[in-house]
C-alpha cells in the first residue's frame, strides 16, 4: 500500500473520528428530487416502485467529505408522506436531518417540499432510504458515496471502483405487506420474489441457466431488468463498494475464482483481510478491492445468494466484463455457490474477522451504562410482534424530536423502559408468556456518557427459531465490542470476549441466533435517534427502541421539520423551539 | 298518501328550505372510527379495503334531522392521510368539516385523530366516503341516513325500510390505479371487476346463472360477498334508499315484476312519479317506494347493471325476499335487463321526469352571475387530463380553506379561471388543440349573490367519445335548471329549457354526452367547496372546480383542520385564523 501524504492521512483520521472535517475546498451539492410512485420492472416483472426524478434506485449521490449535500425533495406521491434517511450520515448538529419519520422529522405531506441539508463528514460507502412505514421496500433507496476530501488520499490504492447497492423485492405492494404484518393472526410476507443488484434482478429464470439444473435461461430482457456489467480491466485492482438496503435478506456476495480484500465497513476503515466471500447485511457497507488477475478470456459471475434464512429466492447474477471481451459472453464457470444458509460458523468468521483499522479512535475504556435489549418475538391482541425488554415499539403521530425539544406533556410514556431483562430468561426456548404490550421504547441519555448496549437474542415464538437481527444505530457509530453465545451474563467471562483494543466502528452489528452483541457508542451527538433492527417487517413489528440524547442541547429545529401533531399545535398556539 | 300533521309539516319544509331546523330534540350522536387498511373479499376475491372499525363498507350512521353527529376518527393507515367527506351535508357553518383534502382541511396524518363535528340539519338519504386521492374506490363509504325529527312525519307513507348502497369495484390496488391514470402515456383503469350492493359482489359467476347462458352459478361464498337479501313482508310498502358511490360506473337499478315511485332525490322530496327501473350516477341518491303486490310465493331479483359506457361488468343481484320464503329460494323471473348502455334516450327520460315536490322553494328569478365550464378531454406533457374551460385542477399542499382565510399570498394563482368558453368551440369533435395547462380552478363567489353554472360536455379526445359526467357540488343543494343538446348558447331559446317553476334541488347533475346541464344556487355558505366529476378517476385527472365563497364571512375555522404546509406555517408564525 502505497503510504499517502502526511496531510491526506492526517485528514482521513481526523474525519473518521468524526472531529472537523477538513473544509479547505468544502463544497454545496445540490440535488432536486421529485418521489413518486411509477411502474418499474425491478426483476422483469412490471409492478409499482417508488422512484426518484424517474429513476429506480434513486440517483447515486457523489461528494467529498466536508460538502453540503442540499436535497430539495418534493413529495409526489398521492396519498402518503415520505422521508428520507441518510443511512450511515451522522447528521453531527443536525439530528432534524436524520429522516426518521416519527422520531426526527413529520413525514413530508403530498405536494410539500422539504430540504434536506447536511454535511457528509467523513469518506465511505453509504446509501440512503426511506424510513416511513416499509417504503424501502417499495424501492425507495439509492447509493450515497463520499470521496475523501480534494487533495487527500484513501489509505489503500486502487485503479477504478464498482458499485454494488444490494436489495431484495416483493411482487406484493408494501400496502399489501403492510397489512399482512398487522393482521390477526399474522399473515407473514415470505421471502422475497429476486434479489437486485443495482435495482435489477430477474424473476423465475436464471442468467446462468447453464449451470443450474431445471433452470430456465432469462429471456431477452428489458433494460430496466437487464444484467448488471462490471467492465474491468486484466491486472487492476477494483474498489468494490458493496452496500444492501434489503427488506429481510441477509446476503453472501462472491466473484467466481477471485478473491475480496475487505477494507471498509459502513463508512469506517478496517483492518484489511482478504475473503472469498462477504456476508452482508441489511444496513451494512463494505469496500472490498478485488484484483483482476485471473483468465482474461474470460468473463466470471458475481453472485449474491441468501444467508440466515432458509433460501426460497435465486442468487442474483451480475457479470464481471474482462474487456475486451463482450460482456454477453457467458462465463465459463459455474457462479460461486452461496455458503449454506444456516453455516452460522462461516458468518461468524467473516464477522469476527472485521476489526478497526490502525488509526482508528478506541473506545473509552469504560461506560457510564449498560443497556441490555432482549430481542423476543411475542403477542399481542393477536397480532404477532418483536419486542425489546417485552415492549414493542411503536411510534407516535408527532416526531419525538420536536415533542420532547418542546418538553410536551405525555410525549413519554410514564416510565421508562426497562434497562436490563430478567437474568433467568431463557433464551434458548419460545418465550414462556409470549404476551407482550406496546411502547416508545425512549431511553434518554445524558450528554457524552459512554453508552453500552448488549443485544441479546433468543428464541422466537416457534421452538428452535432464532433468527439473524441486524441492529442499525442512527446518529453514531459504535464500537462492536465482541459477540457471545446464549445468554449475557455480564461476569467476568463475559466481559473477557469484549474487545477493547480494535474493536470496528460500525453502525450496524448484527445478534447471531441465541447470541449477544455488546457495542458501546459516547453520547456525544444531541438529537434523538433510531435504533433498530434494520429489517424492515421486524422494524413495522415493534423492534426498535429510540436513544433521546441530550436533547437540551439540540440547536434550533426547523419548524418545518416538526410541523405536525402536537408540535404543530404547540408552535401555533406560541411555544418556541 | 296521508297528510300528516300541521308540525311536521311545517317543520319537514322548513328544514327543506334550509333555513334553521326543529331542534327541540336533536341530539349529539358520537362515533369512534379508527380507519384502517385491511383483507376483504368485496367480490369473493381476496383485496386490501379501507375499511373502518373493521368493517368494509363503513358503519352506517343514522340520526334525526338537527343532530350533531361527532366522530372522532383515527387515522390508523400506515403511511397515507385520510378525509371523510359526509356527502350531501351541506356544513352550514362548518366549512371546515366538510372533508375535502387540500380544499376544506388537510389530510389527517398516521396514526392523528381528527374529530368532525356537524348537524345534519335535513332528512334524506346520504353517505360519506374517502376525499383524498382515490381512496373512496379503495372502499372508504358507508351511508348516513337522516330521519325526520322527532314528532316530524315524512310526506310520504311506508311500513319499511331498506337500504342499497351501490358501489363498483377494481382488483388494482388504488395506488397502482393513480400512477396508471398518471402514466405518460396515460394507461386507463378500464371497466370494474364486480358491482357492489352494500359493499357485497360474486366476481366471474352469476347468482341467476340459470337465467344467463353461459354465466357460472357462484359457488358458496363466504359472509363477505355473499349475496344481499332484502326481507319483506307481502302488501307493504317499503322505503328502498339507493346511493352510489361508484369510482366509475353509471348503474340503473331495477326489481322484478316490480314498480317503483321515487321519492327523494340527494336528501330533497321530489314530485312522486313512477319508474320501472332507475339511473343513479355516481354521487346520486334516491328513496324509492316499493309496492310488495307481487306473487308472495316467488322471491324476485334486485339487479344493478351498468350505463353510459359499455358494460364490462356483470349487473349485482339481490334477493327481494317475500317472507315466509327461504332466502335462499332463486326466483322463477330472471333478472330485470338493464337498458342498453347507450339508450341515452332512457336515461333523459328518466332525468328530466325529475322535479322538485310541491312546497320545495324555488329559484330566484334571475342570477348575479353565471359561469360556463366547458368540460374537455386533453392532454398535458404526454398525460392525459380531464380540464375545465382548458385548465385541469391540481390541489395544492395547503387546504384552500385556511390560506384564503389566512390571505396567505400566493395561495391563487395570478389569473382566475375563466368564467366562459370560446362560442366557437365545436362540441362534436375533438379538441383541435389538445393540449391543457394545470391550475387551480378556484372561482371566487361573492357573499348572497346568485350564481347560475352552465356545464358544457364535449367531445372526448377520441372522435365520437362524449361521456356522461355526474357533477357534484359541496356545501349546497343547486336548483337544475334544465339540459340542452349541444353547445350552450345561452340564446333565447337555451332560456326557454329553463325551468324556474319546479326545478328539483340536488348536489349531483349530470351532463349527457354532447349536451349542457344548468344549475343555479344561492351562494350563502361562506366557506370552500369542491365541485367537481364525482367518477373518481375524472377528479382524480383533473375535473374539478373550487368555489371560495364568501371566505372572509368563514366562522373561526379550527387549527386543527389546517395545521400543514403554508397554513400550519404561517400560523406558527403568529398569524391567527
Amino acid at each position: 500500500m502505497r503510504l499517502p501524504l502526511l496531510a491526506a492521512v492526517c485528514c482521513a483520521l481526523l474525519a473518521s473520528a468524526a472531529r472537523p472535517h477538513c473544509a479547505a475546498a468544502a463544497k454545496a451539492r445540490h440535488f432536486k428530487w421529485e418521489i413518486s410512485n411509477m411502474f418499474w420492472s425491478p426483476d422483469c416483472e412490471e409492478k409499482v416502485v417508488i422512484g426518484i426524478n424517474g429513476q429506480f434506485p434513486g440517483p447515486t449521490i457523489r461528494a467529498r467529505a466536508g460538502d453540503t449535500i442540499h436535497v430539495e425533495l418534493k413529495n409526489a406521491l398521492h396519498t402518503e408522506g415520505v422521508v428520507i434517511h441518510w443511512h450511515g450520515i451522522r447528521q453531527i448538529g443536525t439530528p432534524w436531518m436524520d429522516g426518521t419519520a416519527a422520531i426526527s422529522q413529520c413525514a413530508i405531506n403530498p405536494e410539500e417540499t422539504f430540504t434536506y441539508r447536511f454535511v457528509v463528514d467523513k469518506p465511505g460507502t453509504y446509501f440512503y432510504h426511506g424510513h416511513y412505514g416499509m417504503q424501502r421496500a417499495a424501492g425507495l433507496y439509492g447509493s450515497l458515496i463520499v470521496d475523501v476530501a480534494e487533495g487527500e488520499e484513501e489509505p489503500f490504492k486502487y485503479d477504478g471502483e464498482l458499485n454494488l447497492l444490494l436489495s431484495d423485492w416483493y411482487h406484493e405492494s408494501i400496502h399489501t405487506q403492510m397489512v399482512a404484518l398487522s393482521s390477526k393472526p399474522l399473515r407473514w410476507i415470505g421471502e422475497p420474489q429476486s434479489l437486485l443488484i443495482n435495482g435489477r434482478g430477474q424473476f423465475n429464470c436464471s442468467m446462468a441457466a447453464a449451470h443450474t439444473p431445471g433452470a430456465t435461461q432469462c429471456a431477452a430482457v428489458n433494460r430496466q431488468c437487464a444484467p448488471v456489467v462490471l467492465p474491468v480491466q486484466p491486472n487492476k485492482t477494483y474498489r468494490l463498494r458493496v452496500a444492501s438496503t434489503t427488506s429481510l435478506a441477509s446476503l453472501n456476495l462472491a466473484i467466481g475464482n477471485h478473491k475480496m480484500t475487505v477494507v471498509e465497513a459502513d463508512g469506517n476503515y478496517v483492518d484489511p483481510f482478504a475473503a472469498d466471500d462477504i456476508d452482508i447485511y441489511s444496513g451494512d457497507s463494505y469496500s472490498v478491492l478485488l484484483t483482476t488477475d485471473q483468465d482474461p478470456s474470460s468473463n466470471y459471475w458475481v453472485s449474491v445468494g441468501v444467508r440466515g434464512r432458509l433460501p426460497k429466492t435465486a442468487p442474483a447474477l451480475a457479470v464481471l466484463n474482462y474487456r475486451p471481451n463482450r460482456a454477453s459472453k457467458l462465463p465459463a464457470l459455474a457462479p460461486p455457490v452461496t455458503p449454506a444458509w444456516d453455516d452460522y460458523e462461516h458468518s461468524k468468521a467473516f464477522t469476527f474477522r472485521i476489526r478497526a483499522r490502525a488509526g482508528t479512535p478506541p473506545p473509552p475504556a469504560t461506560a457510564d451504562r449498560r443497556i441490555e435489549l432482549l430481542n423476543t418475538q411475542n403477542r399481542m391482541d393477536g397480532r404477532t410482534k418483536w419486542s425489546i425488554n417485552n415492549v414493542s415499539m411503536v411510534l407516535p403521530a408527532t416526531p419525538y424530536l420536536g415533542s420532547l425539544k418542546l418538553g410536551l406533556k405525555s410525549t413519554l410514556a410514564a416510565a421508562r423502559p426497562a434497562e436490563t431483562f430478567s437474568r433467568g430468561y431463557d433464551v434458548r426456548q419460545p418465550p414462556a408468556n409470549p404476551n407482550t404490550t406496546a411502547g416508545d421504547n425512549v431511553y434518554v441519555l445524558a450528554y457524552n456518557t459512554t453508552v453500552d448496549v448488549v443485544l441479546q437474542n433468543a428464541n422466537a415464538l416457534a421452538h428452535n427459531v432464532s433468527e439473524v437481527h441486524p441492529w442499525h444505530l442512527h446518529g453514531h457509530d459504535f464500537w462492536v465490542l465482541g459477540y457471545g453465545e446464549g445468554p449475557y451474563r455480564g461476569d467476568a467471562a463475559d466481559e473477557a470476549r469484549l474487545n477493547l483494543r480494535d474493536p470496528p466502528l460500525r453502525n450496524t452489528a448484527v445478534i447471531f441466533p441465541y447470541g449477544w452483541t455488546a457495542l458501546r457508542f459516547v453520547a456525544d451527538n444531541p438529537g434523538v435517534w433510531a435504533f433498530h433492527c434494520h429489517i424492515e417487517p421486524h422494524l413495522h413489528m415493534g423492534m426498535g427502541v429510540v436513544f433521546a440524547e441530550a436533547v437540551d442541547r439540540v440547536g434550533k429545529v426547523p419548524k418545518e421539520a416538526v410541523s405536525c401533531g402536537a408540535t404543530a399545535s404547540a408552535l401555533m398556539n406560541g411555544d418556541h423551539l
